[in-house]
C-alpha cells in the first residue's frame, strides 16, 4: 500500500499527481499491469485529463460547480456540492502499465481533485501485475 | 463471482452496501488486492461517498436530478434521466484491500445508486488478488 | 496491450465498441478476471449504457451538453466542455470476465464517448487473470 500525502491550496483544485504516481510505479517490479489511483476522502476525487492548458483545469472546476451549486442542500456542514463533485469525478482511476511505466495519453496527467480545502489529504497507490495468458 | 441481490425502495436512492461488500471480501482469502463492485444495469451505478449524515446522500440525489432533468428526451420508457445518471456514478468502484479488508477512509462508504426504482437489483462483486513484486 | 482504432463521425457520439471489446477477452486464455478499457484521450472517455434504443444514447449526450456547456470558459482551444465530458464520464471502466467472456447485464454495452469529434481515437484493453483465492 503506497501512499501519497498532499496538502491542497484552495477549496476547488486540480492537483497534478502523475509524477508522483509514476515514482511509485518505477519503485516496484511490475513490468505489465494496472496502476490503481484511490482517494480515501468523501469530498475530493481524482481525475485524468489535460496536462498542458492550465485554463482546462478552471474551466473543469468552473463547470463542476455551476453543475454542483444548489439553493436546497440539507447537510449541516453545507459542503454538499463538494461531495456530488467528488462522486462525479470518481474516488478511483486505472490507468494501464507497460514496460514499467504508466501509458498516459500524450496529454494526459492524473489529477487529485479537492473540492473541500485546503486540506491535508491522502492518495493511495496499488499496482497489480497482469497475469493474462497471451 | 459473488452476487449481492437488493431491493430497492423508490425511484432514486443511495443504498448503503458497504457490510455486505466487506462481507463478500472476508470470505475469501486476498490479503492484499483489490475489490470490484460492478452493477450490471443500465438506469443504476455505484459510488462512494459519505457513510455518516443521510442528508449528504439526499443532497447528491437532489443535486443529481437538477443535472439530469431535461424537457427535450426523446427516449421513449422516459427514464433517460436514469440512464444519464448512471453514467455520471459509474457502473463500477474500486477499493483497495489489505490484510483482508476493504481500505475505505473513515467517511467513505459504498453505496448503490438506484435511479428507476423500485426494482430488484445485482451488484457483482470481484476480488483481484495484488501479485505486485515489492 | 491490445489497441482499437476508432474513428469517430460528429463532435458528440457515442460508439458502441462492445463487440470489439469482448473479441480481445476472446483471444486471451483468461477465464476469470476483469477487462480494463481505457481511452488515452482528454476529450473523449468510456462509459457503460444502454444497448437498445439508440434515443438513450442521443438523451445521455444531450445531457451532458446541457451540464457542460458555460458561457466563461477560458480554454483557448475552445473545447472546455469536451474535457469536461470526459472526466465526467471516466477515462476507463471495468468489465468483470467469467468463462472467458465480459458479463455485461442483458441492456448493457461499452460506448466510447467522443465529445471532440470526428477523430481517429484510440481503445487500450487489458485483461487481468482473477487469482482470488475461494
Amino acid at each position: 500500500m503506497n501512499v501519497i500525502h498532499i496538502k491542497s491550496q484552495s477549496r476547488n483544485q486540480l492537483i497534478d499527481i502523475t509524477r508522483m504516481v509514476g515514482d511509485v510505479v518505477q519503485q516496484h517490479s511490475v513490468q505489465d499491469g494496472i496502476c490503481i489511483v484511490f482517494v480515501p476522502h468523501t469530498t475530493a476525487g481524482v481525475t485524468v485529463n489535460e496536462n498542458a492548458d492550465p485554463d482546462v483545469q478552471r474551466d473543469i472546476l468552473l463547470g463542476l460547480e455551476r453543475m454542483a451549486c444548489h439553493a436546497d442542500y440539507h447537510h449541516c456542514e453545507g459542503n454538499s456540492d463538494a461531495h456530488l463533485k467528488a462522486s462525479l469525478m470518481g474516488s478511483s482511476q486505472l490507468i494501464p502499465v507497460e514496460n514499467g511505466s504508466l501509458v498516459l495519453g500524450t496529454w494526459q496527467g492524473i489529477y487529485f481533485a479537492e473540492f473541500d480545502g485546503p486540506r491535508q489529504r491522502r492518495v493511495i497507490v496499488q499496482i497489480l501485475n497482469s497475469t493474462a495468458g497471451r
